[in-house]
């Protein structure tokens, strides 16, 4: 069997439950939910798992191990985007159970039980919520989030119950962290460092913290023709000083990002000076002391801009989420895998939020990156190919048999 | 007769011909607009003059002077923007009748005729037109213009009919520049020079020249998380930069003025890339030299930020209007009554268009601005002070006294 080419068949196959045309759109608990759960029981069988849903909506294959040995958990999201890939979470499912059929049809008997776990929902799209199974696990699902709505007005804890979850019970489903090996992922990048590499796989060192925070500048207007240049008090003058001195001081950091993605001016119009610009500083790291020290120097750096030119500037985080690092013991063991399938192992941070992210609450975490093209992801043209998706599956296998329990 | 707390009681009692309550809001060939006619017709009684109503709207107070002299033209627009202020145009008016009254009050005779203009629009607020009084007796009028029509569907041609004036005979008032001496215009400066410069009144040396110009980089977006800072194609930071340099660049000219008002970005999300950013540049300058040379220095200064970063970069210049010297001869004679008034003259240009811009084409035109506080016109807020339009009446007279025909 090639395992890269069967991952690239059944992610093909897998990609038809889609409410849309263009790209793939599947949202939890809808009938392409129940569709794609259906293609997961098969791969599931035919790695010699035994599936069940649970409270949450997750289905779980499972494969027992010697009687009183721990779980190791597998998987990743089985929803997308609206019209996105076809690899972004499912191929984190469909990988594993193929990892799995291989040691199976190689006799091997790992010492340890395991379980793929295909969670209904990671995105967050159709409810304003995410990574419900995964929490569940973890046991850190805030009750509340069963009565949030989709946009047609239907409650989350409904659509769980009616797609076979039970929503009143899903506290009852975490997960005894002693019984617990860890957690595995398998993710697409979504960037382009292993493409700049020119390697098939790379291992996650931390799953970057993140934080937002809302900047201002405020100054003043005047007619663009009538006041002169010096003394003008022009908010997007300050804020473009600003925004150039975050690029340019993120670049000396490796691991950190800060991006300004969404500015407003007033008053915008073309013969006034703007007098007031908000704009958005997000500031990911792997380690939170640096995100910290970032956003330190952005706020000083905001007020020597606003101060030389008699302007107000305000900075307020209004969002924040912890850095969370992988496990030692299972990076390295990945790692290792790494390099003996693909010559050299790279180590690389997760800038994005993954359902390891939740699950590092319960156990220890792992991840494996896949290279994809172009760094795109939730778009259609998100691509790994059948190649990397093979090296993946070796690398998988080779770390489920270094492993004990 | 203190002319300067008469200049304010005048324009305090005009500015109730208004349709809003909070600032001035007068618009051509309205209600307001004839009520204001009937108070501006009694400032020119008290000063003399005799008084119709031109074929373009514009009330006309003439005193003639000894047979065969030629006319010095003054004046200004009694329209306003919405919720304006009470200086802006109505002030040019009111200023003229007020320095007529004084000469004639001490006696003096010119030696040549002399008109006060109160054009009908400048502002441009009601029709998506501006500046047909003084560009009738310029014998620029594009007649289509009176096809324009408001926001409630009325034609120009009709409305300025039903006031009294003659759209299809506007052509005829277009005035031989042989008869005209010059045309003077007062107006608020509208900018802060006045006011840092501690001068009641300034000397306008040119009306600035504009230029408009659609300014586009364009990047690639990505995950704010997943792509490293080196080798991304941030459109919004190349953009920062160059709004940037084109300020610090701009302060080098005393009187050139450069803006970037206005910008969207794509896709305006706080964890993406920004892709695309539009902006405008505006650039104003005396000198159209000047005005070319930064527009050119704008242009490789873009190119270069944007090849540094692998963007692409455009600039389309997407409006031009020359600039508009002002008569030598009317500026030093002018300057030599700021001097004299005021204990010193400054010079300065006009960054905003005025009746001037368009009198030009018709003979040489002089602009005395006053000071006005904290720059601000436009606005309720709009204020100069009866001491200082006082100055401006000195002047004027002194400039009237001075001039020969």
């Amino acid at each position: 069997m090639d395992w890269g080419l069967e991952a690239e068949r059944r992610l093909i196959e897998i990609a038809r439950c889609s409410m849309s045309q263009v790209g793939v759109t599947r949202l939890p608990f809808t009938a392409e939910h129940a569709a794609a759960n259906a293609v997961i029981g098969d791969w599931m069988g035919q790695a010699g798992l035994a599936m069940h849903l649970d409270a949450a909506g997750t289905l779980v294959g499972c494969k027992r191990g010697p009687a009183g040995a721990p779980t190791l958990l597998m998987g990743s999201h089985q929803d997308s985007v609206r019209n996105g890939g076809r690899y972004d979470g499912i191929m984190g499912v469909a990988l594993p159970c193929l990892a799995l059929q291989k040691l199976a049809a190689e006799g091997v008997a790992l010492p340890y039980s395991v379980e793929v776990l295909a969670f209904a929902d990671e995105e967050g799209v159709r409810f304003p919520t995410a990574l419900v199974g995964s929490r569940a696990l973890a046991g850190t699902v805030d009750p509340a989030v069963f009565d949030l709505t989709d946009r047609d007005g239907i409650r989350m804890g409904d659509a769980l119950d009616a797609f076979g979850g039970d929503a009143a019970n899903v506290a009852r489903i975490a997960c005894d962290p002693a019984g617990i090996l860890g957690f595995l992922e398998t993710h697409i990048e979504q960037g382009p460092v292993l493409e700049r590499e020119d390697l098939p796989v790379g291992i996650v060192t931390s799953i970057c913290g993140i934080e937002r925070n809302a900047v201002r500048f405020t100054g003043e207007t005047g007619h663009a023709g009538t006041v002169p240049m010096p003394g003008r008090k022009d908010a997007l003058v300050a804020a473009g000083r600003f925004i150039s001195a975050i690029h340019d001081e993120a670049a000396q950091n490796a691991d950190l990002r800060a991006t300004v993605g969404s500015l407003a001016l007033h008053p915008d119009v073309v013969n006034a000076i703007p007098d007031r610009v908000n704009l958005t500083l997000e500031i990911r790291a792997p380690e939170d002391a640096d995100r910290a020290d970032f956003a330190a120097w952005a706020r000083v750096e905001g007020e020597k801009i606003a101060a030389q030119a008699g302007l107000g500037f305000v900075m307020d985080r209004t969002y924040v989420q912890e850095a969370v690092p992988c496990s030692p013991a299972l990076r390295d063991t990945l790692a290792r895998a790494a390099h003996s399938n693909a010559g050299r192992a790279v180590l690389l941070p997760s800038g994005a939020t993954h359902d390891a992210s939740a699950m590092a609450d319960l156990c220890p975490v792992g991840m494996v990156f896949v290279r994809c093209r172009d760094g795109k992801s939730h778009s259609p043209a998100e691509f790994a190919s059948a190649a990397d998706m093979g090296v993946a599956v070796e690398v998988l296998a080779d770390c489920l048999r270094a492993l004990a329990p």
